[in-house]
């Protein structure tokens, strides 16, 4: 129970909270966190907590980074605030537009800047219906996305979102439509190799733009591997056989890399793991390492090309947020991708995920595993009630849910999705720390499914 | 002609530029901004320009305000990132919600964070469909707002906005309808008096609700002065004769509050300043001093037990953005509040609106000026060709357009908008620096009505 003027009341007394579970709120308290040491958080009472979470996925570079913190300060003392509106801009932003053109898979492009990756989302939806409309196809509106992709919580990219829970909202919204999950472990039907599997989604893609019209559709957005949605990388051949089918039908391909992009498969982006080359790329979260709200939209040469030339056509492109191109935010932006993929924390990803997917293989082998996945640094482990069958366990049990919780208990941050455990822990993460990590786990999935199975 | 290489060049070459008129870009070149001293910004050319748009209405403590600088750096060093979801949230954020219903109208309410007022504006229409569908009317969707406004840019933000360029993107979306702006001068008929005015506005407001229906309409939203529409105050009597209409009907009224919240009229809400009682608020900009992309969706007592109850009754509500709560943005949000609210710059703006005031009267003697209108720190000129018949320049002419850029010329930004020049300088602006302000603009309204006079 909450004391009355505890941290936990007075959380409670004026939050309206966001992704919640209500009920562990109302039974465990509110965790209120006060600061972090590496990729450690620490509460009000001192309780320190691996987060294995990597905040919301962001915080790669972890909670004190030295050179993160001197970076936003140097940016506070030099400018603190700006906007990008008629005409001006800070010098700050046109340098990390020249850097994430640089960075890009692409020869040549445009930057456009918003908050978060929910209005990145929403502004690339906004773009695709501009252009379409200044090039004469005013009805190409339609969204194509998949079943358990997550691109964001505004009402478009919330209609985006292949997720359930988006009904008590009354949405998704007309003219979203939603293709199957490219998870072959769940969704490959009975004797179906993963061939097959892929093959099946690239008829389902096409015969969806034969019964639409590919002139009602606007673009195709896809995360490279599904985040929220439980960590889902792609079926092998998946964006090899999509590609080619949005390319013959002239529908823009969106890498929606706000997870993925900055390190977290290994690489620079997603699209680059997974061998693609997509229209344009959706970027937030590790962009500023979490030090900052930021996204970006970044144009491929083709599409900066064609968006360009509708805008010149009627002067001005309406559009903008207060906050787009933040000097702050730029500043922090340049260096958490220095930071990210120069000064050895893409490196580490790339060192560490042998010994990640080691670790969850053994796990895996437990009875109540069904499947371990991932890349990189983001990695899920499925909870079964029965492996063979791949049958989950009674939602009532919330087994997940239990599994977290015990994990905070014993001091490790990590999210439950589905029925799965996701761990997308800070680039800065030792093998020690990893160990402590996997330790910790370990001794909450035996807890937990010595109470359930 | 940009030099290759130069700011302005990089800034052409890599940018994708929002709410920006590109011939000017293309003829003038883009101000590319390193610093700022005081309401002043200077660019890469070491050129000054006294800032009367206050960035974008938001650096209300000027660009270089030191305690706001400090308070960002000590945040930094102390956690410089984490969320809000899960249950988990930081110590500022629990600080800041409590004091942001402390500072409310609000006797109690609870607090949801966004990144920007877009964010904000589309948070609050998807709390009003659960809130509603919760409570067994799925079908109050419809959402009213006034022509001219101002909500945003998200695809449901742009659509509750009344401006006839989002019709590029084929906004505004179904549901969404515009009622007439309260604005007297502009929009009052022939021999009408301004209380018959409102009554016909109220008159309008009862009709479109007996029209669609009152449980078909989810919410009402209105700035208490309309901001990015030219800053039109409300027509004497507005909220008085519109609000009863909307208890009458439980139809929730929202005050967007982005603009005007803060200070900017003077007082901490311009609910406050127009004397009406609102269900809830929405709040952005000066919140931070422009300092971090932050948004604030702030429920009122009712607002707040309904929505918490039917979020108590599905256990979670799905919706929140990844920086949603931002320590940082937290950290400065506190700092903001007291500086503007307690270390003297709402008092300023108190102290020098009649004096700003005294200007735009005197310039209002101009031939080719309609109108001068606002409160506190907000005010316009709107140009003429014919005083006596309101008739407006030419389009073709871009009056204001010529104006604001023959101010840039003479280094003061101020904003053309319609056929009105827009004022909103930093709260910091002393007596001096408002007579520059005066003296630059009456110069260049001099140049361009002689131009085209």
């Amino acid at each position: 129970m909450n004391q009355p003027q505890s941290w936990e009341a007075r959380a409670e007394e004026f939050s309206l909270y966001g992704f919640t579970d209500m009920p562990s709120v109302h039974d465990r308290g509110t965790v209120v966190v006060t600061h972090g040491e590496g990729p450690y958080v620490v509460d009000v009472h001192g309780r320190r907590y691996l987060d294995a979470n990597s905040g919301l996925w962001n915080m790669v570079a972890g909670f004190d980074h030295k050179g993160m913190i001197d970076a936003a300060k140097a940016q506070y003392e030099r400018f603190p605030g700006y906007h990008a509106f008629f005409g001006r801009m800070s010098d700050q932003t046109v340098m990390l537009s020249e850097k994430l053109v640089e960075v890009s898979p692409f020869a040549s492009g445009k930057v456009f800047y918003t908050n978060s990756g929910s209005e990145a989302n929403d502004t690339m939806v906004k773009m695709l219906w501009f252009l379409h409309a200044a090039e004469g196809k005013p009805q190409k509106r339609k969204i194509l996305t998949r079943w358990n992709a997550y691109h964001g919580v505004t009402a478009v990219s919330a209609s985006m979102t292949g997720k359930p829970y988006n009904s008590v909202f009354g949405l998704p919204m007309e003219g979203f439509i939603h293709l199957t999950c490219p998870h072959y472990w769940r969704f490959g039907e009975k004797d179906e190799t993963e061939e097959q599997f892929v093959a099946r989604l690239a008829r389902e893609l096409e015969d969806v733009i034969a019964r639409e019209g590919a002139d009602t559709i606007a673009g195709f957005f896809a995360e490279p591997v599904q985040g929220a949605g439980g960590v889902i990388p792609p079926a092998k051949g998946y964006f090899q056989a999509i590609l080619p089918i949005l390319k013959k039908h002239d529908i823009p391909m969106i890498s929606d890399e706000v997870i993925t992009g900055f390190g977290r498969t290994g690489n620079t982006w997603g699209a680059e793991t997974y061998g693609f080359m997509p229209d344009a790329i959706i970027s937030s979260k590790n962009l500023t390492a979490g030090f900052f709200p930021m996204g970006a939209v970044i144009l491929g040469p083709e599409l900066a090309k064609r968006v360009g030339d509708a805008v010149e056509a009627i002067e001005e492109f309406p559009h903008g947020f207060t906050a787009s191109g933040h000097p702050v935010g730029c500043a922090i932006a340049l260096k958490a991708i220095d930071v990210v993929m120069n000064e050895g924390l893409a490196q580490n990803v790339r060192d560490l995920a042998p010994r990640f997917e080691q670790e969850l293989q053994r796990l895996a082998q437990k009875p109540n595993i069904g499947e371990y996945r991932g890349v990189g640094f983001m990695w899920a482990l499925e909870a079964v009630k029965d492996k063979a069958t791949k049958t989950p366990f009674d939602g009532k049990l919330s087994v997940s849910e239990r599994i977290a919780n015990t994990c905070t208990d014993l001091g490790l941050i990590c999210r439950p999705l589905g029925q799965s455990v996701v761990l997308a822990p800070p680039f800065i993460l030792t093998a020690a720390q990893m160990d402590e990590m996997f330790q910790k786990l370990e001794a909450a999935l035996d807890k937990v499914f010595a109470e359930v199975a």
